[in-house]
C-alpha cells in the first residue's frame, strides 16, 4: 500500500519507552529522537508525560515524565521546526491544570489524555481543560482490549461530543487480533467521523501484531498512528517506526534518520532496557493481561525459564477461565 | 479466531533452520523438536532437505540436509505417533529418482518439492516421482512475491491439473504485505479448490508480518500452515509456532511442549545462528530481494553498522526503481 497525503505518524520513543527506565533518559537520546524525527518528517513527537510530582518522585523518575517546560526547551529550544510536539497526561496522575501551560507560554503542540474506561468523566475535564488553553488533544483510551462494549460505546458517544481531536484505539495489552483491531476502528470512526474527529491506533508487539494491526487501522482509515523507533517501548514494544516508514513509501517520510538513531541511540539501550518481543509478553498478550507480570519475570533471577513463567501465569487462579493448554 | 479442525501446522524448525547452519545439527536438537512437535499435536514436521550429495558435500553439510533413511531413523525410530514426517526436494538440486525411496520403505509421509517459476517442469516430474512412490505431495512454489502475475496463472493451472497435494503460498523474501498476500491466497485456491487441493502458507518474519500474513491465509482458508519453534529459519526466520499455537485455541495443539524446546534447545543456538527479525533483512524484505545480502552483512565485520548496509543496497544499481528514501 503506498499511503495517502493525511496520515500523520506519533513517535512516542521517549514517552512509552520511558516506561521501561522511569524516564532516566539522558539529553543525548532525547535529542537524538528529537533530530532523528525533524529529518525523518515525522508529524509528531512526544517527548513524555506531563504527570504529577507529588505521585511520581522526581529522586526517581527522568524528567520526561513531568515534561516541564524548561527542560523541554533544553531540547528543542522554540522548536522553530514542522515537527510538533506532544505530551501526555494520565488521568488521576496529573496536575494537569496546573502543570500545563496555556499554550502560547509553551512549546508543545498537543496533549494527550491518558484514561482507563472508567476515568471517561475525568479525562472530559483534562481534554476540556488542554482544549481551552489552545492545544491541540487526543483521548488514549487505554486497554480497551478489556473494556465491556456497551461502555465503550456510552465512552463513544460522550468523547464524540467532547471537545477532543483525535480518539485512539490503544492495545495496551497487545491483545488484539487484526479482526478485534478492525472491529474497534469501524466502531471508533462510526463515533469519531459525524462528529469531525480522527482516529489514531496505538499498538503494542506482545502477539508481533503491532505493525499489522497499524496497517489495518490505516486501511481503515485511522490516520493517526503510533510508532516508536525499534519499537522501544513498554514491554513488546510498539509498532516499530521504521517498518511503518518503510511500508508507507510516503515521500513525507525518510527512512535513513530512523536508522541512523536506532544505531547510535536506541540499539546500545537494549541490554538495559530490554523491550521487545519474547514469550512472557506473549503469554501475558494471549491473556489478555497487563505485561506488568512478564516486565517483573524479565527482571528476576528467573528470566530465560518461560516454562516455569507459563505455569505460574497458568496457575493464578483468575485467569482459570483463560487456561493456555 | 478460534480455528477448525482442518488447520494443518508443519513445523520446519529443522528444515528451514538448518539453512543457518548448513543443517549441522546435533541429535538432541532434532530429537527434542521431534519430541516437541508430538507432544504439542503439530499435524507435520519437516526433517529436512532430500538434496543432492554431489551438489552439496557432505563435508560441509549435515544430516538434514540429505534425510537419508538411516538418519531419519536414529532420530524417529520406526515413528510410530501421530506425527507425520516430511522432506524437501530441491529442483535441480535433488538427486529425487534415487534418494527418495518408495514410501514403503521409509518412514517419511510426504515430500515437498521447492521450485522456482521456471522450474515448474521439472517440479512436475517431482511431484509425479513422489506422488507414484506414495508420498503426499506438496509444491512450494519459491519467491512469489517476484513472479509475474500471468506466469504465475499458467503455473497454477498446470499445479492444478498434477498430481500435487498442496500448493504453498511462499513468501521466501518477507516482502508480501497482507493485501498482496490475500491477493495471492485467492488466485491460489481459485485453482486448488476446483481440483480437490488445498492451499497452505510459508511467510517470512522480514516485516514482523510473517504471523499476521499466517493468520490472513487462515481467513482465507488455506489449511496447511508452516511454522518454526521461535521461528527459527534462514534470515528472519519464519511464522513462530507458539504464537501460531497460541492463537488458534484449538485443544488439538499445546503450547507449554514448545515453549520447552524453546528454552532447552533453540533460544541457546540464537547467539550462532543469529535468525530474526532485524533492519538488514527487513530493508532486503522491503526491496522484495532474497535476503542473501542481509545474512553476508550479518556475518561480517560490519555488523550492526545498518546505516551502512541502507547506503550500500540502495546503491546497488539495479535497485535504481526501488530506492528507499
Amino acid at each position: 500500500m503506498k499511503c495517502g497525503a493525511n496520515i500523520r505518524l506519533l513517535d512516542c520513543t521517549i514517552r512509552d519507552g520511558g516506561l521501561m527506565n522511569n524516564h532516566l533518559f539522558g539529553d543525548d537520546i532525547v535529542k537524538a529522537v528529537y533530530s532523528a524525527c525533524i529529518e525523518a518528517g515525522i508529524d509528531y513527537m512526544e517527548i513524555g508525560y506531563i504527570n504529577s510530582r507529588r505521585i511520581f518522585s522526581p529522586d526517581e523518575h527522568g524528567a520526561w515524565k513531568y515534561c516541564r517546560e524548561d527542560d523541554i526547551r533544553r531540547i528543542v529550544g522554540e522548536n522553530e521546526t514542522p515537527l510538533k510536539l506532544s505530551a501526555m497526561a494520565d488521568a488521576e496522575k496529573s496536575d494537569y491544570r496546573e502543570d500545563i501551560l496555556p499554550r502560547d507560554q509553551s512549546v508543545l503542540d498537543m496533549i494527550r489524555v491518558a484514561a482507563y474506561i472508567h476515568q471517561i468523566p475525568l479525562a472530559l475535564d483534562m481534554i476540556k481543560d488542554a482544549h481551552d488553553k489552545g492545544y491541540e488533544t487526543t483521548i488514549n483510551l487505554m486497554a480497551v482490549s478489556i473494556v465491556d462494549d456497551r461502555e465503550l460505546d456510552e465512552a463513544l458517544e460522550l468523547l464524540a461530543r467532547s471537545e477532543v481531536g483525535t480518539i485512539y484505539v490503544v492495545d495496551s495489552f497487545g491483545a488484539l487480533s487484526s479482526e478485534q483491531t478492525q472491529f474497534l476502528l469501524k466502531k471508533y470512526l462510526s463515533y469519531a467521523e459525524p462528529s469531525g474527529k480522527q482516529v489514531g491506533m496505538h499498538a503494542h508487539n506482545n502477539q508481533q501484531l503491532a505493525f499489522a494491526n497499524t496497517i489495518e487501522a490505516i486501511k481503515l482509515k485511522a490516520n493517526m498512528l503510533d510508532a516508536s523507533i525499534a519499537g522501544l517501548g513498554r514491554g513488546a514494544g510498539n509498532c516499530a517506526m521504521e517498518l511503518l516508514v518503510g511500508f508507507l513509501h510516503n515521500p513525507q517520510f525518510h527512512l535513513r534518520p530512523i536508522l541512523h538513531c536506532i544505531q547510535q541511540c536506541i540499539e546500545p539501550l537494549q541490554e538495559e532496557l530490554k523491550w521487545g518481543f519474547g514469550v512472557p509478553y506473549m503469554l501475558t498478550g494471549l491473556l489478555n493481561q497487563h505485561p506488568y507480570a512478564a516486565i517483573q519475570f524479565n527482571d528476576g533471577d528467573d528470566r530465560g525459564d518461560i516454562v516455569k513463567f507459563f505455569d505460574a501465569i497458568n496457575e493464578e487462579e483468575h485467569l482459570a477461565t483463560k487456561y493456555l493448554a
